[in-house]
């Protein structure tokens, strides 16, 4: 890109163009595996819609590639740079334009916080349901870009079934409206639902209008313990056949307590080889829990006292739990989902995998959706055959959960990091199919280009 | 289309194909207005995935247009024939391919009825959520292409959230797969989504992979009569503001209280001048409607007592009195949606403008998502006049219902008849992206055209 280029955008635009090299370091990469180490050429922090629409035709103009980002805290590298690439960060579009306490809805800019807008709408007994575990720093513009989930998805629903409207600017800086600000409507192909997911690579979504839920009366939580993982995943399927619906349904394996109760001091993996916490919410909060108590402990499960604190502080424990980096380490966290009756197959296959390649393995699941997030590691100290190794539990754990009936990515999505796994889920003729799409609204390919789908 | 072409198909499927002329009058319509009565050329009835995919590779050949029918019960006019068209009928696609109760999903051909599904998986405790007043006799196809609604809507979705999978015959006879089996799944764009409320225009269904959801255990129903419709509308918002979130919210009018005396010998005008039927479900069902009766009762409902049968019964018959065929009149069902809050307003604007064009109006309308149903009526006796205020009265009720901020069609699709007003709705550059999608799918334009898309 000429330099020139990058003059008139800084001139258009005073105070929100960045080179700094500082600026540029901090905004080359999310919190997803590096494909490649590369710094943007700039960095754009537009304050109003009419600004991302005139980096757009900018960008356009000069054939820029566009990297949108939100709070940066994506799991697959679909906000890291590309070489060229000016990253469009959408921070400062952070107001809550409206909250209609009986539609039952909210109009936000895309950079606010998740859990800023919850906080907005709890006043009126509402909530934002998806609730990423980067909930307190990720944007609803991020949420929507990669189709968040979180913990409540299985009673909830993930991002999609909560956005019902968009405003998006496409690559050529035109403003549009896809979707409708009502629960229902069925006019038109669904644009909203196409660009939710779509990581940045077809628009630039600036305005969100979102349907809100009611904040439930009661919730119950219950911690059961069991004494390893097939038999606490065999109280995932007992919940389900007892057809109660949690909203919050995690299983931890036993290597999970155990690096909790290193990181946090507490005796977890003493109590058992496996837990599962599990919330019920709503008028129904406490019979409910009830009903899955009487289940779970019908399994020989050692489940918390009613109304005791150490499930709750558990469940925050699990949504706020990272796990420290550690220096010699080498980490890659992954993010399946199969179907439920799977896990424990799917499991029981990873732990024979990680075995046979001598990497180090824990795995954690929103099991009421079947989706895992296993993490694999090896010491750094090890050497480069040792991140091969990594390299190859990892593909193998994703051709595993595809031959199981599963997807490579329950809710981090595609990024940069997976595409590699992307032609192993979907045939050539719908990854053909996707970069038509992607050529009807990105004709140059300047939208996040190498991202989220095969091109 | 050449009469060889015709030869050619019937040859190559044997008692596929009819041109008898009771068959084509029998397929020509589905149950929405007709916008220009046209014969097909054909009904072809396939027996299998491999037949449609033999179909449209014929239909791509001999460039024949493909109208994709389901059991016909559409009400836009989406199935109707066009010109030189050939009807694919999927009625004979009609197995449950699986049932998986652990997994909570089922794979079910396009043919199969919507109350058929959810009788297969009642053994299990399971249910299909969504129940267009159809479901007795629509498809789950035709659902999936219209993205059909229903009673259940506000708190279980629409057919898009109960869709995890699809497989679709792309125009040339090319057999895909979108999405997963997965409760979750982000991997590339929707084209789930996308093709769900596509009306036929993208693709031919042939598969589709549902999640189900858990009977309620318990069910309770209230019938709340209010003097008049704002005070019954008021209802459905004091209900929201209690955070409670019903399964069914239905709103009659006073003229739709009198229609349904009229057919079925009741008295419920006598009652009030509307009613708003409730029904809560699952665990907290009972807290739950003791919490809306007593919101409702506040506000001076009459009300049901508890347990009474009265209010299912009225329930059953709110969702299957579709009103009966009248000979000299000329009848419109509408299908807007506006946000909840303007429900009240804009059944005002309605009786306005049904008083001003001389025309008769009664409105029900699911309530707990905005969606309307207003049907207005004329005498064809009072000749084409009458005819003519009619479609002023509906051009207008859609103007109004975009003005409030609603959409042309919450749930019955765009289909044939709605073309006209989804340019009011949405803007020259979103009609252009729609059709450019088309052509990705479907270059030729043999896929249901004049449909769904302005094209």
């Amino acid at each position: 890109m000429q330099a020139e280029a990058l003059a008139v955008l800084s001139e258009a635009h005073p105070g929100a163009v960045s080179t700094s090299q500082e600026d540029l370091a901090m905004y080359s990469q999310d919190q997803g595996p590096v494909v490649e180490t590369v710094s943007p050429v700039a960095v754009v922090r537009p304050r109003s819609v009419d600004e991302v629409q005139a980096v757009l035709r900018w960008a356009t103009a000069h054939r820029v590639s566009i990297v949108t980002r939100g709070a940066g805290s994506g799991l697959s590298g679909g906000a890291n740079a590309t070489p060229g690439s000016v990253i469009l960060s959408l921070e400062r579009l952070n107001r809550i334009i409206s909250v209609d306490p009986d539609d039952e809805t909210a109009v936000v800019e895309p950079g606010v916080v998740n859990a800023d807008l919850n906080a907005a709408v709890a006043e009126y007994g509402l909530m934002y349901a998806p609730d990423p575990a980067s909930y307190r720093w990720s944007t609803i513009g991020g949420n929507v870009a990669t189709n968040a989930g979180g913990l409540r998805c299985a009673k909830y629903g993930v991002t999609r079934d909560s956005v019902l409207a968009l405003e998006v600017v496409l690559a050529d800086g035109t403003l549009i409206t896809t979707g409708h600000r009502t629960f229902k409507g069925v006019a038109g192909y669904d644009l909203t639902a196409l660009m939710t997911g779509s990581e940045g690579t077809l628009g630039v979504v600036v305005g969100i209008t979102v349907r809100l839920r009611y904040l439930p009366r009661d919730i119950r939580t219950l911690a059961a313990y069991f004494d390893d993982f097939p038999q606490a995943a065999a109280g995932v399927l007992a919940i389900g056949r007892a057809r109660v619906q949690p909203a919050i349904l995690e299983l931890l394996d036993g290597r999970t307590l155990e690096a909790l109760d290193g990181a946090h001091g507490s005796d977890l993996r003493s109590h058992g080889g496996s837990l599962l916490l599990v919330q019920t919410d709503g008028f129904g909060a406490a019979a409910e829990a009830q009903a899955i108590r009487d289940v779970l402990v019908g399994l020989g499960a050692q489940v918390s006292d009613e109304g005791s604190e150490e499930a709750d502080r558990l469940v925050d424990l699990r949504r706020h739990s990272r796990g420290d980096a550690v220096e010699d380490v080498y980490r890659v966290g992954e993010d399946v989902a199969v179907p439920k009756s799977q896990l424990v197959h799917y499991v029981a296959a990873l732990e024979t995998m990680a075995a046979r390649h001598g990497v180090h393995l824990k795995v954690v699941a929103h099991a009421g959706d079947g989706n895992l997030h296993p993490t694999f590691w090896v010491q750094r100290s090890d050497g480069p055959q040792a991140e091969e190794r990594l390299e190859q539990a990892l593909d193998e754990s994703v051709r595993s959960a595809l031959a199981l009936g599963g997807t490579i990515t329950g809710e981090h999505g595609v990024g940069q990091y997976k595409r590699r796994w992307l032609g192993w889920e979907q045939a050539v003729e719908v990854l053909d199919l996707q970069r038509r799409i992607k050529q009807v609204f990105d004709p140059l390919d300047i939208l996040n280009p190498g991202k989220a789908i095969v091109s």
